[in-house]
């Protein structure tokens, strides 16, 4: 088994922000300064293009930290943020500018799919050696409740396989906004755990009723639908259950 | 115009209930036991076959009460509560009983539909007298920041036209759980304000979609959909915006 390496910290507002690598796959740690007897453990995924540190999740993840005690740990998809891009992901990307270019929507989609299967695939075995290493961490422990905080598109094309295989996950954040294949549906009928699901109604791409379609499938007897208007980039989210995850995982530390 | 006359007071945990009429029209004003400067007043609708003091709406208006500071109203529905039932109530009972005895879904929506339509159209009228009537009281003015509270089936089916005409009504919770007809659908297309939208997920006779596109139709530019699992006698909801009202009405006395 492959252990935390620290690479680097720093401190800012009561939160101690650690990159690490575990193996060849890089990663950051944000815990609470004074240290809780007992955080939880949010797993934070980023969007397609984007990495581990894109300022939406690094405020989102110092906020779970200061109000909840949480330690959140986020890791770069592969061929995302400090990851090599491999030739299967410059093809990919090359196909995905090309189908855009061309207006052709079927292809785009067609490269997605196929794109985000390969993605997580690679990602969830990552996500699992990444859980195995840093709940060797002390200060987290093998016992850690550990959520799936979401992340709309590949925050979830990769968190949804892994929360249907990965028993320690005891409540996840997902959101639409990428299209709906197979593979996904599959996973999601496998998963019992509370469920936050984050709908941007409006999506220029993306049919509407596949994602509905995602949500009916969960097997979860608790999950929540939520939808604002806009697509996965305008969308204004309103009114979002900020507790579902504190509820699920308990809370650690003095909320703020 | 005619005015509030009360008929009955009585106080309980910091809370003072007044029934009154309105005309002809029965119903309770609850408001904080110590008036603050300015009360928010949240109009209450019940749903079918219930009415103005059945306990869940007994309950949440007491909850907005003590926790906001709001003033709430609820009245009785045409042929609901205290009201005489009318030869047509009468009829429209007798036919949804007799559908549901024979199994015949397409008659019991029918006869459901039309049923909601007529009582829409007598209860409009008196919940903007109520209006009307309530806010001349000192207590709570003219100016009165006003939301409506929803309640499923009935309670959206009166509220949603009201909503429609009604100028005063500045943020409204709506929700899922009835027939879905092109009056609703063109009441939803006029209105402009924030709406919460509560759907249970699974409704044994009301078709989803048709629900879905109702709330694709508000012309709000902050609407939001929040569904959890069953349908609208069973569902348990889970992590709602409890603050939807109190953001759009502010916020009077102390919060608890």
């Amino acid at each position: 088994m492959e252990s935390v390496r620290f690479t680097a910290e720093r401190s800012s507002r009561g939160v101690v922000e650690r990159d690490f690598t575990v193996g060849e796959v890089p990663g950051v740690l944000w815990s609470p300064a004074s240290a809780p007897e007992q955080a939880a453990l949010v797993l934070m995924g980023h969007g397609g293009g984007l990495h581990k540190k894109t300022p939406a999740l690094v405020s989102r993840a110092h906020e779970m930290v200061t109000t909840w005690g949480h330690a959140v740990v986020a890791i770069d998809a592969p061929g995302h943020g400090e990851r090599p891009v491999s030739v299967e992901d410059a093809q990919a990307r090359a196909e995905f500018r090309h189908a855009m270019s061309e207006g052709d929507v079927a292809r785009f989609e067609a490269v997605s799919v196929r794109y985000a299967i390969s993605l997580a695939e690679r990602a969830v075995p990552e996500w699992r050696a990444t859980l195995d290493a840093v709940t060797e961490l002390s200060e987290i422990g093998p016992d850690a409740p550990v959520g799936y905080g979401g992340g709309i598109s590949l925050g979830t094309a990769i968190g949804l396989p892994l929360t249907a295989v990965e028993p320690r996950i005891r409540a996840a954040i997902f959101g639409g906004g990428f299209f709906v294949y197979e593979e996904l549906m599959a996973a999601a009928r496998r998963i019992t755990v509370p469920v936050q699901f984050l709908l941007p109604w409006d999506d220029e791409y993306v049919d509407r009723a596949s994602t509905l379609a995602l949500f009916d499938a969960f097997a979860s007897q608790e999950k929540t639908l939520h939808a604002n208007p806009g697509d996965h980039r305008t969308i204004r989210w309103v009114g979002i259950d900020q507790e579902f995850l504190p509820r699920h995982l308990g809370r650690a530390g003095k909320a703020t």
